[in-house]
């Protein structure tokens, strides 16, 4: 598999009431093209992922609608899948090219999340888990939180390691202007922020954010003058909604098999990637993660992050945007944004934050509470 | 192009209060895949058409949601285009076989509707449409009642050629017995039914419908003892959400580029299809849909339709199944219930209401008041 990049970018994420998805939209898919420096009637298709707009907004049939605001009058559709709609966007888009359907693929990722109350928020975005755990009133966080639970149990997993995901993404973002947080963290503070769901506290978990990324792909093609990055691998899987019909709870089980679809179609290994974007929903999500896509033996990911192999002077380097803790989780943009830092990375034009040598890329996506995950891989050649 | 189709069906359709959508969805898939004769192990993929579940239900993810009901932990998406979400969900899975990342994909489109207020449906079914128009409160009758007057305008259609259009598919209808109005209706009875948006009357428009369908499609593969049904060219477009930013109204601009593009793709002309089941949201909708996608010229379906050049002995045969009038119109199993009806009929088992030589046929899906449209054409093989 090789389609190519042609251009990727994303808006500041953060509360963001003054602007509306439109102009998000709007902004991101300007700059997406001014990289890609091709003229606007060479993109044949529009795929965008969004969860939330119909739900909390009302305004369904978004591929049509940012099709008209962007002037392509070209085939679109909305993909959902959760907060792994950005992901599966991508996906999509990588059929619609290697199809031989569609040539240049425009991808845009958009969630308004912020305009609306925590409560009306908190049910629409249980729209993602079954309805025996919406019944239950269960949340989020605390489906995690059984998670991390069991993770502790099972490999002596501290709210301290936890923790430490959140601050080394903290440090992250603080090199990243658009992040919704971009300012560093202490273990200390983490520990001390209020419960949500014990043990995840209000700093294990990312926050509700404003924001729209969108990439520009295309069928393999040589590009002058530029280092080209490609998408090598897309993969995706899914596993029961609700954390009852699970096999086990200290994974994401739907996370390892389109991990290993994806290492697979791609001859890469885990031991190959220089950076990785990975769905930090909460801290204990990203520790599952490193484990679940095989960078790390259950129960060795979490000493491995304290230890700082996964920060910035490390292999692979992990969410280096700051992740969804710190850079911030617009649902449906999520997916996108991951590949867009991952592009730029591999570019090599990601200024303070650049990590050296990153010749390989790898993103992961997960809806719901590990229901859906999809796994891209990225690499540049010269 | 060339997308097998292994088998197809679609639950009853009509006012279903007593049954859920997950065992609407059960029973479609358990119906396709014992005509398909494949173990469920073989699909690798399901992609999902559905409008309102989110909106109106309060459940998204509805990818994993029915990968998990139907006992299938394989890769799985929404697609939603408002009413065209059922055959972009088609036109998604034949991207995804044709890519050649998912050999068996499983189509799904169900709508769950009759369990909510009107003015809730009303409001929900608005989703589709601008927010402009929504602001204004405009309906989707009323915007295609403005359409009609375009069209009545400018070639004197009347409200007697659009109860044509109506009695014409509940005759069809009639020989439905899964049609959620299985019965014959009269001009008369029609022109003399409660006005909705004048010249629309009630009997113009589609019913508000419960129901399911799917569909099994694999790459190009040959089958032991059966006539075999492909899906030689998909395509579809888009146009701007709003009626006020279109070049005309009296015609639907989505539909014939797609219908054009998709006329080339498979070498099919527009004289050489048997039977067509076209979007007929309403009745208007119905002879635009005739015109734009090439069947007639400008002004001349009407007369044509009147004559009976479009019912059970005429050709191209439209709405054989009822179409959205008389079968009824569950927004995201619309899409994939027209090639369900198409496949059958082309394989020669449509029982009371087969077509006679049916070798090729059309569907015609709309999302909105025609910002989308996708266009299938199948035909079948000795």
């Amino acid at each position: 598999m090789n389609v190519t990049v042609l251009g990727a970018s994303s808006t500041k994420f953060g509360e963001l009431w003054q602007i509306s998805p439109r102009d998000l939209v709007g902004r991101t898919v300007a700059d997406t093209l001014l990289e890609a420096d091709i003229p606007r009637r060479k993109i044949q298709a529009v795929i965008v992922g969004n969860m939330l707009s119909g739900i909390l907004g009302g305004q369904e049939h978004l591929g049509a609608f940012f099709a008209e605001e962007l002037n392509l009058k070209v085939p679109a559709v909305k993909v959902e899948s959760a907060c792994a709609s950005g992901g599966m966007a991508v996906h999509t888009a990588v059929m619609a090219i290697i199809s031989g359907l569609y040539e240049t693929v425009l991808v845009v990722g958009v969630e308004k999340m912020t305009d609306y109350k925590p409560e009306e928020l908190a049910q629409a975005l249980m729209g993602a888990g079954s309805d025996v755990e919406r019944e239950a009133g269960a949340t989020f966080p605390a489906l995690y939180a059984m998670m991390a639970r069991v993770h502790m149990d099972k490999y002596q997993t501290t709210e301290t390691d936890m923790a430490a995901v959140a601050v080394k993404n903290h440090l992250h973002a603080s090199l990243n202007s658009q992040a919704h947080f971009p300012f560093r963290i202490t273990v200390e503070q983490v520990l001390a922020s209020p419960k949500v769901a014990s043990p995840l506290k209000l700093l294990d978990c990312s926050p509700v954010t404003d924001g729209a990324a969108s990439i520009l792909l295309t069928k393999s093609a040589k590009i002058k003058n530029k280092r080209q990055v490609s998408i090598i691998a897309s993969a995706s899987s899914t596993d029961s909604l609700g954390l009852s019909e699970r096999q086990s709870l200290d994974s994401i089980k739907a996370t390892s098999i389109a991990a290993k679809k994806a290492f697979e179609l791609s001859a890469v290994s885990p031991t190959e990637v220089d950076i990785a974007e990975v769905h930090d929903c909460f801290t204990i999500a990203e520790i599952m993660a490193m484990e679940d896509i095989g960078f790390y033996k259950k129960g060795e990911a979490a000493p491995a992050i304290r230890e700082g192999k996964t920060g910035l002077n490390g292999r692979p380097v992990v969410n280096i945007s700051g992740g969804l803790k710190a850079s911030g989780h617009p649902v449906g943009a999520t997916g996108v944004k991951q590949i867009v830092e991952i592009y730029h990375q591999l570019k090599g034009d990601s200024g303070k934050r650049q990590v050296s040598k990153a010749r390989v890329g790898l993103s992961h996506n997960v809806g719901g509470s590990g229901a859906s995950a999809v796994i891209h891989i990225l690499k540049s050649f010269k």
